[in-house]
């Protein structure tokens, strides 16, 4: 694997699901392909979660770790050609790139979209400009448009807690081993119902996190995925194309098995000029008590961090179906998958 | 061993001490305990002597460090229930130390007193949450009220020099074992006679380090305690409890074997009022060589960094009486046995 | 080895260059060397490559790594004995280096000329202050007046492509093994004309790289220098004491096997008034491709970060004969070399 970007990357889905509860089992299994290894993480924006979990799932494999913070503001890479470089920036990304690519076999980006240009945004001009320069594999980190470890860690916790609930039937299934809900029909007897709604945020957010979320549910074909967002808020048809979008937040949480929260601000898929604003306030949105009481005893679900009681009340992240926590943690486990791959194919 | 806080902690001394000595001896034997575990350093303030010793004594045992500096004033936790999170507060600890919890192992907390309200330091707030939600052993990095790290390297430091000084007799006395001062009694003449005296300094600083000094010095009972600074400074009860303090520096400081300098504010244990105020400036207390004079030959200590010719005169930290530079470096010992304890305990 | 900050330091040049070739082949090989020895890099300045290199170098040896960040505004070291520290220095340097000194076993020291005081800058002082006060082996990684890692990549980085070359003579020379150009002197017709070009830059920068790359070139008596600036940015003596200079930038480039450019503000050795001036902003000194044209098909160098199309155009350093990005790369091999020695010497 040579790029990790979209949910394609990653090949067929049950292999990496079934690749992934074999490494969450035994997290140093593959020690060995990480030897004299060294992964590089840039950061052009501030982590936590990222930047712990990646670090940890790096020497998990036994590779070296550089990590690289970049301050956005201090370090201005030129990108253009015939430029006297005579004012703030005093590298160009033609030599800065390949430099970080000698130093290391595999490069981590983490670049957030500025939210004012959707075509440079879109474009994944930075993220981009690794993949072409560098000479390694590279994986985002959650770049402009894309954030697939998240995505990935969502989708093996959505399958765990499946899994537990014995496929939807609240019966005692057993699930003693870790084989995926797409190779154990027989417990499993509906596709879960998950629902990726908007909720308000007071600052403009990218949609990384929902475009990847949408990519990956809309790949496994065991998941049945409703979208829903005020008016406006219609994600990227390259990542959502064929999904269901229903504008009644309500009706979409009916019978719901997993509600996955989340901001973002106007894609400007409908009116180009909103690109990046905040066209919505309504409060009515934040996931509440009564709002989970529509779905079917549905778990609670977000990446992190999050607003308590402007995304999700206290009660209802609080709550045992909150699987806010697990979800984190489980970024450990799919980024192990995709440095365990991308080792393999150097 | 599950946290790190006070000298109790630890458990008998005189059997922590023999670990410090057989590790200084062999800082490496221990390196298979470390194999795939994580430690997490996380800093809500700066830190030098710590951060590196801590880094060292977690390598020295084989484990994989993760340094997260928090810059406290960008990443403000929001800690109360039922609140709009719609300010300047971007995540709620009750997620944020949970997730810290997933990638590591074990967690040292740098988080320093406010010195604005007492009953907040003093209840060690910040460090209790992370006892409490991040599901892992949690060691005090310096913390509002301790620094056990430094008080059991100055421990350490005290009883390596008082075995060279043949107990304080200045005689030959055979020391060539690492035994402990409490099991050789027969080379041991006398009690050292240790003093901690307030000295003068420029800006309000904590009493994280005479706190837990004092609680470190009582709890060995080979060692003669006595506490001098200016009225109104008295430490809090919980670490001094019975300890005798001379409000008179001159006879404190008589006969002394050792003296131990720092400053720190006002602890507000007389009047409320003055906590983490500066009630003293009077720099008779800095310590000089007529100071010195009036110990038996004393030996000089302070946690650094220190400020000179306020804290101590040049000539003073400068003499071969000075122990510094020891101190420092044995916080590398002092943590490997805190981190050996709680690796052992995993 | 226990100081690296001239050629000098690291013998007879023939013997490096084996070295470095043979671990080049095989960066590996002497990984046994750092087992539980642990390297600190202390920045005062900010790094990209220096950083990246000195750490992968460090861990290709088995060695641990603390990396410590010295925002040199913030923390202030007093240097002088007697001042009351009631100001903003809260550590003196006497007691912070050999504090350093006690958490690992060599030192990487970076800190750049303040461009104001020559005496001061040419001094080296706060390079000698950590070789005078750590207790450790102390290397440059870019100090005041030198950047050995620099020069030292550089003369591996001539040597590889002059090799390629068959020895200038464009031959199809045979050049299967890495012996040096030293010891195979049948294959190599004549000596290559190295040329150190000042360029013209909008900010004062130090002379650290053009030291040290005169002094290594001198040393390595195979290679012709040449060196090319404008009146008045002659460069200290004890470098490049006995070198050509030729202040027609067209006669140097003549006949030039290699260019190697680089802006440095004025030494201050002609008139001590200008030092760490810019008192030359002549864009005519820009390498483009008409300078280019005058040379022997010569090879483009530059330590990077580069300014692009003010020190030289896009063009030249893009075309094929550029050596920049080898030149980075070939910054692990040195200091693989250096830490080596370091760890040998231990």
């Amino acid at each position: 694997m040579r790029t990790f970007i979209n949910v394609s990357d990653i090949g067929p889905l049950d292999k990496a699901m079934s690749e992934a509860f074999e490494i969450k089992n035994d997290r140093y299994k593959y020690q060995h392909l990480g030897k004299n290894k060294t992964l590089m993480m840039i950061f052009f924006n501030n982590s936590l979660r990222t930047r712990l979990s990646t670090q940890k799932a790096a020497m998990n494999l036994g590779m070296n770790v550089i990590v690289l913070d970049v301050n956005a503001g201090a370090w201005k890479l030129e990108t253009e050609r015939g430029v006297i470089m005579d004012g703030d920036k005093s590298e160009h990304l033609l030599e800065a790139i390949p430099v970080m690519g000698c130093y290391c076999d595999i490069i981590g980006v983490r670049s957030f979209a500025g939210l004012t240009d959707r075509e440079y945004d879109y474009a994944e001009t930075v993220l981009n400009q690794f993949i072409k320069y560098s000479g390694r594999p590279v994986f985002a980190m959650e770049t402009a448009t894309v954030h697939p470890l998240q995505a990935f860690a969502d989708l093996i916790t959505i399958e765990e807690s499946w899994k537990v609930e014995g496929g939807g039937l609240k019966e005692n299934t057993p699930a003693a081993d870790h084989s995926s809900l797409h190779t154990s029909p027989s417990t499993l007897h509906k596709r879960p119902k998950v629902v990726l709604t908007w909720a308000p945020h007071c600052r403009a957010l990218p949609q990384a996190v929902p475009n990847s979320f949408a990519q990956w549910m809309l790949a496994d074909k065991d998941i049945d995925l409703v979208i829903t967002h005020p008016k406006g808020y219609e994600l990227d048809p390259q990542f959502v194309g064929g999904a269901r979008v229903e504008y009644d937040q309500r009706k979409a949480f009916e019978g719901a098995d997993f509600i996955y929260a989340k901001n973002w601000s106007n894609p400007g898929v409908t009116n180009p000029a909103d690109y990046g604003k905040i066209t919505c306030e309504d409060r009515s949105w934040t996931v509440d008590t009564e709002h989970m009481s529509w779905t079917n005893n549905g778990k609670f679900m977000h990446c992190l961090p999050v607003r308590r009681n402007l995304i999700v009340t206290d009660d209802v992240i609080e709550s045992p179906n909150s699987l806010v926590i697990p979800e984190a943690a489980n970024r450990e486990i799919s980024c192990s998958v995709v440095l365990k791959r991308m080792l393999e194919a150097l």
